[in-house]
């Protein structure tokens, strides 16, 4: 007899334009939103039960409906508002997960009413509500940075199967991941999300760097140590690899110039940490 | 005082492809590695200690050291040799995660050595390694299947925002990823991988769906009772809409003949089912 | 002054599921329609003289209103019958191209009504009418064969900046791109694309290649040799480089047995052949 | 008996990474190089005459060297200092063409030698190269933009199956690419593509839009007229759909607040405008 360990099903992918009309100046928000469900909802599977099946499309409804009921402040605050909507219509759920990330768009110089897209960067949150507790996990996602100075790597350890050269400079370039845990749910959390952004960003390019690891680290710090409504901070910074191309068969020199960048393998480097 | 609560590194998407020659006649597998590592590694964060940090870059070697050491037969097995490799080489490491996917490569007709691609499918293998346990979780990544008869979905849980109509003939489709915990470490792999992706294949062909839930659940139920060592199975499977073309404002009726896929939203549908 | 020198437009990535049921048996189509008409246009952009422009809209609605219509044979048939429709209506259109994309669908073994994807391979159409004539260019994109025995490269051009060392005995893998231009309208289409892809293949495994650009002459001479109503075909064959490892580090030889698969850089060979 | 009417060769996707050290601030550019050649290579193809075959590899390698021995100041030099290399080496290419893509990669704030990517845009250029000419298209790809407001789409053609409802208020974005013809080779070409594309944006953001066709006609005028040295402007700018949400199913109003963007299909307009 087979019995259901886990079991959630939602909608994934729903996209939102909002825009947000003050007067002749608009803002415009782009978001993707991801719903999953958790409760009482085995029959479904094993009997084939859809009267206790919220469809999916029903959740797509209910992001653009709210969007208009409550306007969409920031992503966290959206996520609640469709959280505690879920749960207070649902009574056999006993989990929601919100996911909901944000498309950068910024305005072209001053005007009104027109946007260029910010790239690949996501701005992020997680939510997660149960009938007794809301946790909110925001982040950013794909952020690439590089930096062409102060990044080393000395000093490794070695097997029969080490053959990479010691560096005191190379490029250390990393598509960023990160999220971290509030402490609070009353937060400011645009304010809070350009906060450590820009801290990231600030530390990342400061650090004398003698290894992802450490970089990683200090970043992780340096959030902890001003953002007190943080717990806990987690970052992922694969190191994608821009490797020196060897010029010596050409009689010619690379004094830190001359690299190419390969999207694969990369170096994978994550951390969790915690006040 | 900030604390690491959680940390890993390692080498992400080390590409191999694998020749094997039988005389004239050659076999091909292409494959991406990645590699994760868990153990005393808290002070290459804290301290910059790089003493105990083994390369990402001797990683990678490793990978193709071993393929021509000892051949590359099944996923599952070169994933145990590289992780008991690692085990035996780096003391300070506790834990390794090695996660492939294997590409498929088709013959070309009855030729000895020329392949078609098979497409966006994966096999693919978890394997995770402490000094006292080897767990192997092996799957089916990326499998794209579609039904055109046999599908409803009726009978559900309606609230303010539903408009879904009720269906007893709808196409269903998905993007199918699989993955089961395996309850002993001496298999065929190979074998049993090839086993298991048909009998999802034909019970999904031959179900008839009240729910994407139900087919989930049948196909789970399937390979737990053919296949007596697997312990569970997981299985994702998003609704990819194939959504009927209302053509009555153009006078013409559409019997289930004309539809439209998109790629998002998706309905999300996910299970682990155990014996 | 300016001027309009050329100036297009259409609709893009149309998409259609269609679905022929043949009692309980069913065939299923997935094509990617794209629309781009040529004529008396100009206004629109010069004048904002919108009384000339059809909705790009409306081109997606005859999409789907004329497969109802007529079904879809082939994805040729289908293209003339959109491109007539609109030259029938559109006074002002002189010339209109049609560009479809069909994803591959396979019968999950011989069940009536349930399919698995084919992957990336797409056949395709390029289908060019104006009042007074229709050209059809048929295609396959993106077929990904690779060959592991039979290739070879030497005696090439040298310059100062030539470090490839010769080699008698190669991978030799291609992401192929083909189409080719029919000599008459009057084609048992799907027969053809059959027979043409099933040559390409069988010649691809069988050639002795000295370099991409012979092994793509043989392949194109082949195909003009045996399909008469074929004027001239087209095809694109970068080298998609597999590398072998040096182990020669590790003490360890590779007789051609590990490699490594690389996305980028690639050769590019394109060549059209006539009759 | 066949004849070859086309046939190019080249290496495309050739990735470098240029740091420009100017003391301890840095400079740096990521850029993306294909190489097609054309001129009397058929007896490589017909014959398997290699002797005539300039490697790809050395293609890479000259990317590499060039770029060390004569700098990269911007894309379209580096293409010429590329094209002119090829052309004095290789006595049989006649015609040579370099397609150069950069990312771009912005200051982290003032930081000496940090950087984050700036998106999907690329600057672009095409050099074409004979013995007798030169002639760069440089452009901008990939280049998301969006308007919120002053966009309207009336009073156009309908045939049987229009169903567009007429609108003067809708989102207007769209990913532009663009081109463009130098009248000269000597040109500040950083200034010239960074004020084309401040144009081109601030133009996009003020226009107020009756079509796309207008909008994009409107754009093409404003470089021609303020830019002397370009004698014609290519842009393509699919209409990338954001489709008001229609709210009245659950009693709401929706005054231009509430859109779900669609990735496909997509209007297609496309104009060259020449003075």
């Amino acid at each position: 007899m087979s019995t259901i360990v886990f079991d959630t099903y939602g909608k994934t992918r729903v996209r939102l334009t909002y825009v947000r009309r003050l007067g002749s100046r608009h803002e415009v928000q782009e978001l993707t939103v991801d719903v999953f469900m958790e409760g009482e909802f085995k029959e479904a599977f094993t009997k084939a039960d859809n009267s206790i099946v919220l469809p999916t499309d029903t959740m797509k409804n209910t992001v653009y409906a709210l969007a208009r009921k409550n306007g969409v402040n920031s992503i966290e605050e959206f996520a609640r508002d469709l959280a505690r909507h879920f749960l207070a219509g649902v009574s056999h759920l006993n989990k929601v997960l919100l996911e909901i990330k944000e498309v950068p768009w910024n305005r072209i110089g001053d005007s009104a009413a027109a946007f260029v897209q910010g790239g690949l960067e996501r701005r992020t949150t997680s939510f997660t509500a149960t009938r007794s507790s809301e946790v909110f996990r925001s982040g950013i996602q794909d952020l690439q940075i590089l930096k062409t100075t102060d990044s080393a790597f000395t000093g490794f350890f070695k097997d029969q199967y080490t053959t990479l050269a010691e560096t005191t400079d190379r490029l250390l370039g990393t598509v960023m991941q990160s999220d971290w845990l509030y402490t609070s749910t009353d937060v400011d959390f645009n304010k809070t999300h350009a906060g450590i952004r820009s801290l990231l960003l600030t530390t990342f390019a400061a650090h004398k760097s003698l290894s992802v690891q450490q970089t990683l680290y200090d970043m992780a710090e340096a959030v902890l140590k001003q953002f007190s409504n943080i717990a806990e901070i987690h970052l992922v910074m694969p190191n994608k690899h821009c490797l020196l191309v060897d010029l010596s068969k050409f009689g010619m020199d690379n004094p830190n110039q001359i690299f190419y960048p390969i999207d694969e393998p990369s170096g994978y480097i994550e951390a969790k940490v915690a006040r």
